[in-house]
């Protein structure tokens, strides 16, 4: 393979100005920046895709449950995939492929470790045998290692449970609900809109599904379209729309926190409902999820994800968006819920090189 | 050993007001009802000790999370320890002590089942040299295995860790801190009065407590005397105080809810905060608990328990009430947290017989 030309200068995604509530386009920019040069034992990754996720929303606050925020003028937070333009490492070679944390810019430098959570520049190499690159972002990615773990490790899922998941059209929610399926479970998802709530109905072979923005009472839907009740619900928005499932939890039900999107943009604090006394009665149990727990095991969720994929009993809907200009516009518009499924940004040399 | 002699009426406390809020002693009267007669396998029980706990607050209200309640004129439901005067079940003889749920009456009939929990009429028979017939209404009885396996098996409690208990005097709060000091624990305790707050350090040996009617902010008070922060979080109180505890969590804490006494007597629902954020990112792990499914486990704990009675390891502090026409009182006093360790009715022929 010929060495790719690589320019002097490159764009990346900064923050310019820090949002409150939902952010806006105009908290965002453009910069130009001299190529970096690898040291040894790293690479300079070019970027094809990057990822647009809600965890990076609580990024860009001040203060973030998480751990360190972005500064005003940092790049932001995101993962991208890419291929490798320049190799200072004997384990990458031009042309190969990587997913990581590496930022919201068209060139990234990777120190070529394994870590690749927050903040750190390690990668993964993609083997594009098991997926699509860009797949390496989402069902391949950590939104299916997310889906694939808190169903199987953290609510310990068996076959012919009930199941709700909440943002059910979203990168998450959407593999969630077909990994359930596979387990001959009944799934029912909750999404924002008619046209999302017939979407994993109709295509991705949810049980039932509803529409949150149209429904009254969530709780009495569910209890009148699933009155089977619920065994394990994986948890993506919190708020609101969770208080309206747990009085539909069955005994022993198992609930994973996955996520608190209903909470992202808004700038008062909701309160939650009182459920003790359902937790107590009904034996619940809550745990908090993240997924870089479950990192060292990613490979057997790329496996078995792999697998099903190969055996077209998995789909992964993407929204894509163009070039890293529209990055922040692609961004507003997953945290308002407009995406079904993954929501990425497609840059220009993807689609010159057709990956 | 002579066969006792039997009345033809007996006292037993009934419920005559279902009560809004925290119960008036008016809600309860005593009524005069005729001895039963035991059937085949059957055994006839005369009440030495009632037992005043908590959850038989939630069984006077028209509805209750956890099934059925008590109409008007029912005998109020709780817990005895009699012994027996009538055997016609060749695994009971005149003399033995029991316990079970058999109701606020001088007199009791029990089907001899082990079918102890709610509503049903079996019984447990009392090992006396394990502990006092007392006891086994509190430290061997359903509060001290409460305290064993939420500390033991739901909140899989290693030694060294960092514990914090609500309700911290109460018949279960007393032993959970001194079953966590045994395992070496730090331990802080939150009770409402400063008399309960010194007693649990200075007589119990927890390393802090916190009154919590003495104290503005209790979130800030824990940082300030416990700064290693919570592993294991055995929460008796639910509400605002449960609320004041979670921000002090430690990654990968445990929460166990036994009880919800914060809500027992209030009549306007609590709003809770969110702390999805906080339970995502610290991996929380949150378990209802009923102590009915660590039944045919009881004798474990029994053990255990005993074996620290008899080395003077463990202490159990009783608050008791004379006579079955004060129940209802100490039951409200109770509910007001003004006991000391378990809340306990002596009945007349305890005191004759020096039980």
């Amino acid at each position: 393979m010929n060495t790719p030309k690589i320019p002097d200068f490159y764009k990346k995604v900064i923050l310019v100005n820090r949002p409150v509530g939902l952010p806006k386009e105009s908290d965002f920019s453009l910069a130009d920046t001299p190529v970096p040069i690898p040291k040894d034992g790293e690479i300079l990754v070019r970027a094809h895709y990057l990822s647009a996720d809600p965890f990076q929303r609580m990024r860009l606050d001040e203060k973030s449950g998480y751990g360190k925020t972005l500064n005003i003028g940092d790049t932001v937070l995101g993962r991208i995939v890419g291929d490798v333009v320049i190799s200072n490492n004997p384990d990458f070679k031009i042309g190969d492929f990587v997913e990581g944390m590496l930022g919201w810019q068209e060139y990234a430098i990777s120190d070529c470790s394994n870590k690749r959570a927050e903040y750190a520049p390690g990668i993964t190499k993609i083997d594009p045998t098991i997926g699509s690159i860009s797949s390496w972002l989402g069902i391949l990615g950590f939104p299916g290692i997310t889906a694939y773990f808190s169903l199987l490790k953290t609510a310990k899922l068996s076959n012919n449970e009930n199941v709700l998941v909440s943002a059910a059209a979203g990168a998450v929610g959407s593999i969630v609900g077909q990994i359930a399926k596979i387990m001959n479970c009944k799934v029912i998802g909750i999404t924002s809109t008619q046209e999302k709530s017939q979407y994993i109905k109709q295509k991705l072979g949810f049980d039932e599904s509803i529409s949150y923005k149209e429904t009254k009472d969530i709780t009495k839907q569910i209890k009148k379209i699933f009155p089977q009740g619920i065994d394990v619900f994986i948890d993506n928005t919190g708020g609101h729309i969770a208080d309206s499932v747990f009085p539909c939890l069955n005994q022993n039900a198992r609930v994973v926190l996955v996520g608190n999107i209903s909470q992202n943009n808004i700038t008062t604090k909701t309160k939650r409902t009182d459920f003790q006394n359902i937790f107590m009665s009904k034996r619940i149990e809550l745990n908090g999820f993240i997924v870089y727990d479950f990192e060292n095991l990613a490979d057997e969720a790329r496996n078995k994800i792999g697998n099903w994929l190969n055996n077209k009993k998995i789909q992964f809907p993407q929204t894509i968006e163009e070039g890293i200009e529209n990055a922040p516009k692609a961004f507003i518009s997953m945290l308002n819920g407009k995406n079904i499924g993954k929501q990425l940004i497609r840059l220009k040399i993807s689609k010159e090189k057709n990956t």
